[in-house]
């Protein structure tokens, strides 16, 4: 039934399947209900803009995962998951924003008791986006013989390190984003509506790279320009870019939900003190985290790395992390949700972890984003993107 | 402090929280902490791609809400919501996915508790993504003195009936759609890799109409062609556009996160049967449920009429709704979350509501959809998209 081109092998989908179950094993959960939706398509490779309505992966110790979500999204299962017919199952329309009927007592009646996956430990993502407080009070009433557990995160860090195939897509998808950034900086003018410079944006984001796909980032191109660019997560809409103003693009190619991102900064005319001032000290923070982010550091030696180097330039980012995971992802996140890069994060860095390092400026007026998407390979950081590293300036 | 345009007179946003505490009031509520961004967008103003952490509005019976967010996005606040400056709080960033630190511990004791707000009824968005069970047993946890009650929807449903500023940017996402579909007729043919399609698409959604600019619909576009048009939810990849295959478009214009959906089917070459019967039935449906869509009949009317018209014309949608109401959305849902489209919801239709009615049909190898974004107005359903309502062949 599968009509998609397939993105992985079966291989690497039962590789990844120990993985989570030798995770489970450590913290003795017997079923694993998975509600995030990047979660389910790395388990799954289920692929589809369905998530808005409860839709589920569930793991045992045994056989495939169970595809589980609304009736009309079966079929999109069909089209691309690596299981059998038989574990992909579907709840009736009814049970969509119809409350209070709730699709999780389906699956906890119709789909877990029958198969005696109804007692014991049974670990939920309680730190999930998509699920909600109502779907976790119909698991709790529907299944009074198990144990619910906290297994937030457990397959996101599961995630961490990633395949040659991922690597790949993640590659495709740094080419994609070095274009929207090129094509960026040779529009944009003092006068220009934003939006129809974010027109072109996504024209080469979707048009991809050599023959391979643009897919949907997991967030919006954000934009903001002069004194707007001192909040970090602003869009866009109709005014024009102006003259003696800053502006930053944080953008993220995307090949088969995998990302690429990078942030550059352009300023239209002679930049002031402050943007030179905060090149210099971005620079030296990227090059002195960079060089940290070596194989047994941990991700704090990184932060702490580019907070010295920023200090010593007289930035203070007031304990932001300054970074995350990165590699599939659907809206609204592209991070993985597992480690950060803060000062406070112990984790110990491995190769074939992957960064977005990100040390954004957003001060009271202005602010400036220069950053790069990281493997860590065995011999130190390698950037993703090749781009030049600097506050590009356009008179 | 606001650098954005705001899109609402204040006193468009007062009525608004007027309607809020009315409902507050029927159901004995005190306070009510809203999680849903278009909720939160709704009542404050604030808008940009931060839900990915946190963030709420807090209504109470008197005064302005309060904003509370991350630290970073204090700044995005201040240029985008109309409240006063004492009314936008922030949560250190430690507190960001860093468990078991939770950012709902913080509303509680530093804002809730200081005002005397954590006691009484509080309100809570039980089924809202974006607030998941961590947070709400935060909540719990931290709230002894209050008992915290479901406010599901409950301002969804005060955002039903549009303002003439609401109809009015649902009209400029009409002229937007109306263009994407022109443009994806134009463009399409056998061979065409799709993800190409998409590029245009995408670049004809951001320029706009007529100098407004094209915002991020809270879908991306779903074009699935063939036997892939069996699922409803389906994005796209590089691979070509077939002769003799169907595509339907499910595609969103969106001016100031206001949406006008509309979906139209090409075949490319001589439909089949299967396609003619399509076109007849959904158009025979649509025709019935637009005359039922009248002030004062009920939601399931229009549901009726459609799946009468459409056995007649042998076909079943086996239940699944046809449509459900249309407005403010973000990401992962541009449908309002209230009522529905559907035979067993009784809600009154009045002049100024918005819908998206969408008969689908999802088969067992192919699937076609022809819909329309309408208005009820005093005389009826008024659709907000001009075009053609057919299926568009191309040979």
């Amino acid at each position: 039934m599968h009509t998609q081109i397939p993105g992985f092998s079966l291989e690497e989908y039962q590789q990844r399947l120990a993985r989570v179950r030798a995770a489970m094993l450590t913290q003795d959960i017997q079923t694993l209900i998975v509600h995030d939706p990047a979660n389910i398509a790395w388990l799954t490779g289920y692929d589809g803009w369905s998530f808005y309505t409860p839709q589920v992966a569930v793991v045992t110790m045994a056989g495939e995962p169970l595809w589980f979500g609304r009736q009309m999204d079966a079929n999109g299962a069909r089209r691309t998951v690596w299981l059998q017919e038989e574990n992909i199952h579907w709840y009736p329309d009814y049970y969509v924003m119809n409350p209070p009927m709730n699709a999780m007592e389906y699956l906890a009646n119709q789909l877990l008791k029958p198969r005696d996956w109804a007692y014991g430990r049974i670990g939920l993502e309680m730190d999930s986006c998509y699920f909600p407080p109502s779907s976790w009070l119909a698991l709790c009433d529907n299944l009074p013989d198990a144990e619910l557990v906290d297994a937030s995160a457990l397959v996101n860090w599961c995630r961490a390190v990633k395949s040659d195939t991922e690597l790949r897509y993640m590659r495709i998808a740094a080419r994609i984003v070095e274009r929207m950034h090129a094509a960026a900086l040779e529009m944009i003018e003092p006068g220009l509506p934003k939006h129809l410079l974010v027109a072109e944006i996504y024209r080469v984001a979707m048009e991809g790279h050599d023959g391979h796909f643009g897919d949907y980032p997991s967030m919006v191109p954000m934009l903001p320009s002069g004194p707007d660019a001192s909040a970090p997560h602003l869009t866009w809409d109709e005014r024009p870019f102006c003259r003696d103003q800053g502006t930053f693009f944080e953008l993220a190619g995307c090949h088969r939900r995998y990302h690429c991102i990078l942030s550059r900064t352009i300023y239209l005319g002679r930049p002031t003190d402050n943007f030179l001032r905060a090149e210099e000290a971005l620079n030296a923070g990227l090059e002195a985290g960079l060089a940290a982010a070596q194989p047994g550091n941990r991700c704090a030696d990184v932060a702490n790395a580019l907070n010295a180097a920023l200090a010593r330039h007289g930035f203070d980012r007031e304990g932001a992390r300054c970074g995350y995971p990165i590699g599939l992802g659907y809206p609204p996140d592209w991070g993985e949700q597992s480690m950060s890069l803060r000062n406070t994060d112990n984790t110990l860095l491995k190769p074939g972890m992957t960064f977005h390092f990100m040390p954004g400026l957003w001060l009271e007026d202005w602010g400036m984003e220069t950053t790069e998407s990281i493997v860590i390979t065995e011999n130190g950081a390698e950037p993703l993107c090749n781009y030049p590293r600097r506050l590009f300036v356009k008179h």
